[in-house]
């Protein structure tokens, strides 16, 4: 029901580079996420949006749109998205035999880190965060608050990284990755079916990029049901680079929203997601992050972190325009922010 | 299926000062109502809260509870449940013959004025909008921008509100009073009846109270269907001071809440309701405001205004406590605050 929306539309043929070995996440593993999951992280609500609430000025979101829905994920456990995933990931490690009295390991001082820490105490597994030696202080903090171990080494989080997958071959800890793992992805995805239902149905769901686990697991959960479009910040285009590059590529991270979307490059697994049903690629700028970020809190109080206003700002800057009678759906995936330039 | 929870039952005896002429609100008004605003206000969504989630911490909202719902009514238009009665007010007048070319007039530098200002826009009647002089120049330029005409006059609200009704008998203009009004009550009661369909029923709903807007109208409309609480902060206790005087009586107004629940006054209307629904009256302290909106931010990623959060504060400060299995709705009922203090 749309136009093509936005450079780079993801190429199928087999000229693509695809991985080996690595499973592509389907919908039979969301659904099983979903069963693991449920009752350890939130059923998030929508809002429904009208598109012509606003009068149609230029800009408005959605506007000229059949229907526009909100997912609000941002009001998830800890915050964002990333608790599906770290629970799907630890529950799934305990049903395969891999977790072990060493618990888990996962190398983030971000969301990822945050959600691993809360799964892992929520399911009375040890967890070891390793974090750059440079990472906030608060964030630390909140690590601690949730029981976790805390590891500082590195001044990079490629060091962080290193000595997080060293400590778990050496402790038999099971290692959870921020995103380029099957059970992240397709926790993450159950946010995209429980979207379905809530909405009645969507035809295309706007989610922001940066390691690409939560597009893929929602592009692998409504896989012929709903189009994907990935936004993310030309700041950290890791999706647009890979469809361009026809593999994950490297990128360099700038930005207001590189604390949340600064993965430097698409995970394979969302690569693999991403060719195979068709996601596309958008791009917005910081201006216009900042102001959608803006506008939500003006017109419906509700607070995300730059990162997750990146979905909604490809409708507000009008960089995706629905067609008439289009069903679009802006997933809000996190509010690990601080709300005072909201004043 | 709940205990009593705080002083002052209401006294539903004959000995009870009720009004004369006042029509009550009925659930019948409330349905009516919600045919005149749907399209023009959001229906906002409900978040269901595992009330065990957090694992039982002293003060902990709802623990114990059997199910414990969100209504977020902050995210409606205008930041404040006002809108459904302000639309309620202006097509009730129009179906009534009482709308002229004049338009409508308010007196209300806050919330109410804004939904007013909002609801006449959104109608195409003209609004005129009496504040004090010394009104916030930032609440003075949303009202603008609104398209309201503002009229800055008197030095207290209540020189603002002599003047709104002078006006309003001199050019014709339907008057919208903040509260105290049949339509503005049905008109807050539709949220009640979104709360039972949303949530599949309740026992108890716990609102905050200032003129006794909210709270009337959700008891009209649940009224045999679920009991009503309403919370008010130990500084503004216009429905605490009424049942206990049997009539509305003046309060004095103080505390960190006073900017959205700051009436000195119960209304008539809501006074009525109380005590013809059995509402309970129970009180919270300013601390426990700000700790239920610091906690709604840091667990869910919600703010609210200090008086919005009251309702909340009555579960986290263990004022109210849910019986075993009793199914408990929080209403949320406005955002119209600076987030900047929870960073």
């Amino acid at each position: 029901m749309t136009r093509p929306a936005g450079p780079a539309p993801a190429p199928s043929d087999g000229a693509v580079a695809r991985s080996d070995g690595d499973p592509t996440v389907t919908r039979a593993d969301v659904d099983a996420a979903a069963g693991r999951i449920a009752g350890y992280v939130r059923r998030t609500p929508v809002l429904a949006v009208d598109p012509a609430e606003a009068g149609g000025d230029a800009g408005d979101a959605g506007d000229g749109a059949g229907a526009l829905w909100f997912k609000l994920e941002q009001l998830q456990e800890t915050g964002t998205f990333k608790a599906r995933g770290a629970v799907n990931r630890i529950r799934s490690a305990a049903e395969d035999g891999e977790l072990t009295a060493a618990g888990v390991v996962t190398a983030s001082g971000g969301n990822a880190g945050v959600a691993v820490a809360y799964a892992a105490a929520r399911l009375g597994v040890p967890a070891e965060i390793f974090v750059p030696t440079i990472s906030a202080p608060a964030k630390v903090r909140r690590l601690h608050a949730l029981g976790a171990t805390v590891v500082q080494v590195g001044r990079e989080y490629a060091e962080a990284h290193q000595a997080a997958t060293a400590r778990a071959a050496e402790t038999g800890a099971a290692f959870c990755h921020a995103y380029d793992q099957p059970a992240m992805v397709a926790g993450a995805g159950t946010l995209g079916v429980e979207l379905w239902e809530q909405s009645g149905g969507v035809d295309t769901v706007l989610v922001a990029v940066g390691g690409g686990g939560l597009m893929a697991g929602v592009a692998a959960a409504l896989d012929g049901l709903a189009r994907v479009v990935g936004v993310e910040p030309a700041g950290a285009p890791t999706l647009h680079a890979a469809l361009a590059a026809r593999r994950p590529t490297d990128v360099t991270v700038s930005g207001v929203a590189a604390d949340s979307l600064g993965a430097r490059r698409l995970g394979r697994i969302a690569f693999d997601v991403a060719v195979g049903c068709g996601v596309r690629s958008v791009l917005v700028d910081d201006d216009d992050l900042v102001a959608a970020r803006r506008w939500l809190w003006d017109r419906y109080r509700l607070v995300v972190e730059h990162g997750a206003a990146a979905a909604l700002a490809a409708l507000t800057a009008g960089v995706y325009r629905p067609e008439p009678e289009e069903r679009v759906a802006v997933v809000l995936c996190g509010a690990n922010t601080d709300p005072a330039d909201l004043r």
